[in-house]
């Protein structure tokens, strides 16, 4: 059995063969960016009619497109704290500006979370006369804590 | 001398008392929500001015104002892995969406990183038919890996 | 400023002394038995009608009553892995079955989660001839992983 | 010889090429839903009449229907915190409700523990106005400490 | 409210400044040894009458007496690795012999564990020719896995 | 070269093929069940006459018959914190007895520890009315404190 | 496909056999020492001439220079503290002088940060009377906190 | 007794009152001005002279001259992996480049060492048309591995 | 009661008051000197006897004379990993001679180890043309492996 | 390319099968014991003439006698606290004496440390009434802290 993580490597290589991007791979599954880049690399299931899509543009073996298909078991990470500088910025704003958040979504919305499952993703490019902008905007369905 | 992690609890507890919200003490500051709230618990060296017009609208001793203007040394986590479900949230999205945050900057990018230095945050709230949602939007400069 | 973990365990002295058990603070509070003991335990934020009934049989005073009202930072555990007994089994549970609830929760709704939010927990006493039992049960609205 | 671990990865395969379901797989093992659950992915040793008929079903060789017979070492999760936000769910109650259910457990009980091996567990779907919910129960029997 | 640390760091000291010894105490209290020194430290509930005469012996005040009643949350070691020689060895028999008491206790009772709340403690002294030995004992009810 | 890890391996596999015990296996060796065990298992070297007679009753090749031999690294456990619950138990009884175990250890012998090296370790069976217990009985030399 | 681990292996290799410094290395690429080093360890996508050049004189097969293309996920120690000494001193360095660094980085330039992208580093040889001695200078662009 | 600890807290707090820098300190012991910064945040022993020289000028009582003579217990990160995004920076240097330096130190030196004891650091500005830029400098002795 | 770390840093603060060494110490107490300064630092029991002389000589309080007297839950680091340079050199000597010392100790004695209870450390100082030499000589009974 | 850990388990077979000790290949290659024993198992690189000495008596391929040859990346410990009972003695020393070792360097050479790079190690037997003693002894030169 392939597991998904042996697809989402299959795919990273088929990517860079044929000289694909995310932005082509989302147009062709008619998906959205983000969304499109971490089903392929491994982490929602991907519906069987997109799998067939992505397995034909990107050549995968019928054991590829299976292994995209199926339910993960999440967590993308290797160390708990990342190493890789592009990763741990994250990080460091959650560690900074964790506590800040948390206010402001218990002074807008009361006592509940962002919703992380309930929830899209997205990272675009800004141009700004101080140089261009990394722009990722997180987009959670507010969850108040209710008892049952 | 009081601490920076003092004076903070000091505005969280005027805060309270004097029934205030982040929004107003923004207003106040003539300051960015975010960076008031950061700034206020600690995060960020408030400059003369703001620190004074904080400890006059939330009644702080001149301890706590000079704490305000302070250099932190940042980090606001008290776990490696946050234990509070709000900001525990931000940190799944991490785990879950970290490797594919990383592939679109660097496709629309090249090689290089969002800064969270030069680097701007907002929360804010959006209706929609399904609930009211919480978007975060993470705003940084991007710096291009560079020899020099 | 008191603390909501000061308050916390203002209420277990206060309900030692006063010989009061979580099943009569509940209905004092006319509130759900597992909601009123986290609660009073410091993890969620009490309304204001209640936190003043609580603070009246409890016979606190106006800060510790002032703190229940608070909005918590959740995580009431002290190490990573629980080292008391009684808690520690329920991490048990989570390395022996974690998977297996996971599969059933994926076979019988899709593709999401238990939410910890939208949530209510139950802790009761059943009688069997093989000795009496403890029967948790969690309850929590399905959340299906969804793209905005 | 075949390991525990290798043994679950075959039912998974199986199960998927089959188009099989936990509740039939339990049904044709004549067993609970959830012990055959955790049973085949490895975290109890299945004895041999039922490990027959699973590997009949699942059309296991004669190594992985041994290797499902055997005495397992339990503990399945790969991090002590889980990443997977379906498992990670139920770390997060202990965190916010471990001292909860403790204080009830010690209430209803006295002093004691509820079991985790004289245990079971069901997870199973209830319509709610509010969305369809999990209900995870699990009933242990309760253990007094005693001194021998 | 005195804690159960307090209370066994009160009883340290009495214990010492009175020059009495474990099993003098536990032949007070009428109780067995190990169970008397882990109560006194403050891992088990004292039951009222015993905690009297531990305080009257002891000389505690009230307030220790109280805590001595209290239910604990259990745990005593500071590391997760303990770094004391003494309580290390223990560790080590773990790391040396863990699997080796699994194959026994396996072999000789199915599948279970040794109850470590239905259990008693023994440490005690043996002569021996090539010097004293100590000799620690657990006994433990047998817990067969079984489904509920 | 054949490692302890992978002769334990074969050990096992052939232990399960033949249809032996490990009371069986000591009996052949004419050694301790426990010493018999965990030298099987790997944690012990085994003199040049019991891994013959070991490898010729098991079957195994001269490799894995070697490897008996060769002086171990010795460490059983994958985690510090064990997961399987028939270990964990004895891990809990360290957190929860071990500063006990110290307190007695002190007060019968002095300052010293007992040896886990000349040591030697059992696994038995009790019959009780209250049902069957397993008792392991540790039984090391007093080793004093001294300085040099 | 190579991965950019596997890449940097057969790098070394080949320096091994072919003889080659690092400074050669360098020299022929036409590009920074440290960078030069860096990016053949795998922690620097390699622009595609520089990767040619670099696979010509190493002889290395097109897919070890396909992956030397790669983007990297950085990061090269495989322990949080590093345990081979020349490493360490670099880590000691920051536990007794980190502190140190961020004063005069504060005291200097303001509130801010050295940039770890925007950076070159130098590894140089002076000598000394007392000895020759290693210097090592990291050279990176200071970044302000500026909110966006 | 006053610790290091707290008399760099009282040489912080007398900083920032006196509205002294670091530079200033250093020219008034006549000393280095990483040595100074890290001396008198507690990392190095201050000889009595300067001690004398540091407690005039910053207005330092008796006891923390003293402390600041005493011979150190050194680390001065909180956490293995700093939070501090400016110290941060020099941990992501080390997961980057700390085998980059390692095969430099090895081609440049031999087997061997960079002391971190025979060391002195220097933190300095260099303006670049690019924006001004942190300059660190470690210059250490080179130590060979050497038996004896 | 007075704890023996707090005894320890009173020790410490009285040595340095008055000026005295390890040396003058251990000279006082008749007694060797690493034991000494182990013992003073909290490490061992000392004796009444020479509790009394350290009392004396060190002008200590009645308090802090009985803490010194009590027996240690040994284990003096704070960190697992060693922070301080001079404690962690010892701790790389572990990483890189450790499985040396144990080859060795089974080549020259057998299966077994050197105690580290009945046991004498000494630190001394050799010349020697390249410079000043510490020699630290560890001196441990073998403890050969035995059952029982 | 053979690994200096491949290379290091080649030793250890060949040295098995060929049954020489470590005294033994320490005499042929005309080197110190302990720098033998550690260089053989891959802590330091070996010089190409007792490389070719060593792959000659051992009967090493050329790939392993390569190997031998390589700068190692030092760090011999699979966990931050070793398991092994033999190589933890040596971690219990510095638990216990750590501090002492620390205090008696300062004591008799100032501040500075022993270096582990010029640095000599021996494992030796001594006869003594109360059986016979490992004695290791470190030998290190005394580094100075000083500022360049």
């Amino acid at each position: 059995m392939t597991t998904k993580q042996e697809a989402a490597e299959a795919v990273l290589a088929a990517k860079t063969r044929l000289g694909l991007s995310w932005a082509q791979l989302a147009e062709t599954l008619d998906a959205p960016l983000a969304w499109t880049t971490s089903a392929l690399l491994g982490q929602h299931p991907v519906p069987a009619e997109l799998a067939a899509k992505a397995a034909q543009v990107l050549e995968l073996n019928t054991d590829a497109e299976a292994a995209l298909r199926l339910q993960p078991t999440r967590g993308a990470l290797d160390d708990v704290v990342p190493t890789d500088p592009t990763i741990y910025r994250f990080y460091e704003v959650l560690q900074v500006y964790g506590p800040t958040i948390k206010e402001l979504i218990h002074e807008q919305f009361g006592d509940g979370i962002m919703s992380a499952i309930n929830f899209k993703l997205d990272v675009s490019r800004r141009e700004d006369p101080g140089g261009e902008r990394v722009v990722v905007t997180m987009d959670g369905k507010f969850l108040k804590y209710q008892w049952g």
